[in-house]
């Protein structure tokens, strides 16, 4: 039994409790978090919640940590430091900053002789594998990565912090002519505007200027300004019976040319949809705690990612059983 | 650069030579083939067609042979007596019997000190590949592989065989419907017949008798009598200019669900259009080349399978590149 702590609480880390119970060779030991532990109610029976800075006592009795912190402000810290102490696995997902939390992880988890698996996933993590499998085998070919229908959190919050806005979802959306065009081997340039449009519903205050709302979301510079933005005005409960969910997902193709003269287009595509995105993210990150355990036993240290993952350390059967009955 | 020989000259042989050439750390040194070579004409300029017994000669100076032989006969003896004196690849595809090829394989490549990368190419390969990362991830889920629409080489054999057809070419056309429910979560269970309908195109001999062709067909058992089976006869002008390509595809769909409950539903799909299946499958065997020779200079010998491939070890990219540019 793999004997995991979590740091956190939020719905990642949910996420994480449930996918523990999915695994039958895991098991959730601890949750750690910033807040009062007595405020702090987790699903599993019998597995205590403690305060963040007990979690040094832990050492020993918990193999890996799964940190689910924000890549902001708390795995930039959170990761190295826990690095020393514990396997760690975490979700980093600055693309820009995954050399430095790379480098920053590899050298505490060197020095202390543990494991640590960073930025695990979905985008990155599968999609990041998938763009490797598919340009190392059409090496001749384009990338392209299309993202929804789904929430994106970082919209969301922009929209919320907008004067007279009490809430907001915000969904990414593909555009379905583009993605067809990709299919279809066309090799496309396309704009930002080309890929992808937003859809935002907002509940606003009594008595909120609807027209400024909508044209300071329209213009916002990076987050709207570059995509033909929709703003939709609801009510709260219209909000809480029809947007409570997380879904999410988006597809990865890659088109590219094989023969003599490049004659022949070949198309692979890799395409999630998940009705949670938080859950589906914590699957991958549990199923990568196996991982990270057998890579430790035969010696591997320090910081590595899902390319170096062998696909046979992630599941649960023998390598005879793989060979019969997935190969 | 990695020195690679090619055993065979067919479809799949002709696809690893122009997959060779997109791959700028492989040069290709010779083919080898049981016909006479002097009736063999490659495509790349300067590189010799040898008999096949003369492949011996080549140690030292070829690093890996790419067999391209049939799993039926060929693949069975070659791949075992070839690992003996090269690094050997193959895409050994029948399902049932890899275990056995496996050990066989094993035991030449440990007592020779070579590496072995078998049953590669997209199912065996990509496929199962894209079974085990879903099955890690969603352990509470289930499996559907889609084939097509797509050539069958063994049916169109198997309709050749019957007196008074010229020719013939069997397409495995997946039910759109089928796959719609799986995409939907909604975990069917599907016969034989819901998930795949065939359709042939046959050229007949003159004067032959066209209705006793398609009952033939379709009532031929294993290859056509569980199915929805349309037979269409056509000219042999028709075949050549409408079916002469060999295209392929089809989709690996794991649906699951995750949360406390299994309340929400994920969906993984991993789908391949492919407008020649011969040299689709050739990229994945030369890409796996260069993962063969990265995994040998790190000590491991002995058979392997695409399980056991990190996927860093397939792309020509460094681990910093692949950071920087992929994940």
């Amino acid at each position: 039994m793999i004997s995991i702590g979590i740091v956190g609480y939020g719905n990642l880390a949910k996420g994480v409790e449930c996918a523990i119970r999915q695994n039958p060779d895991m098991c959730l030991k601890a949750v750690f978090t910033r807040r009062d532990p007595a405020s702090v109610k987790i699903l599993t029976p019998d597995v205590p919640v403690c305060p963040l800075q007990d979690a040094q006592n832990w050492q020993g009795k918990i193999d890996v940590m799964i940190l689910c912190g924000g890549s902001a402000t708390d795995l930039p810290a959170m990761t190295p430091e826990f690095a020393k102490s514990f396997h760690v696995i975490d979700s980093f997902d600055t693309h820009a900053n995954i050399p430095a939390h790379f480098a920053a992880v590899d050298t505490a988890a060197k020095e202390s002789g543990h494991i640590a698996l960073i930025s695990l996933g979905w985008d990155p993590g599968l999609f990041s594998v998938n763009r490797l499998y598919a340009s190392a085998i059409l090496p001749q070919g384009k990338d392209y990565t299309f993202w929804g229908k789904g929430v994106s959190q970082g919209h969301s919050d922009a929209v919320r912090r907008i004067p007279g806005v009490v809430d907001c979802r915000q969904y990414t959306i593909p555009v379905a002519d583009a993605m067809d065009r990709v299919r279809r081997g066309e090799n496309p340039q396309l704009t930002t505007r080309e890929k992808h449009t937003r859809y935002c519903y907002v509940v606003a205050e009594d008595g909120a200027d609807k027209a400024a709302i909508e044209n300071a979301i329209k213009t916002m510079p990076n987050y709207f300004a570059d995509y033909d933005t929709t703003v939709e005005f609801i009510t709260m409960e219209q909000m809480r019976a029809e947007h409570s969910g997380l879904p999410h997902g988006g597809s990865v193709i890659r088109s590219g040319s094989t023969g003599w003269n490049g004659e022949n287009n070949q198309t692979i595509e890799y395409k999630l949809t998940l009705d949670s995105n938080p859950q589906f993210t914590a699957s991958v990150l549990v199923a990568c705690v196996r991982a990270a355990m057998r890579m430790y036993s035969r010696g591997i240290t320090g910081c590595q990612t899902i390319f170096d993952i062998a696909p046979a350390d992630l599941s649960l059967m023998s390598k005879e059983e793989l060979l019969k009955t997935m190969l």
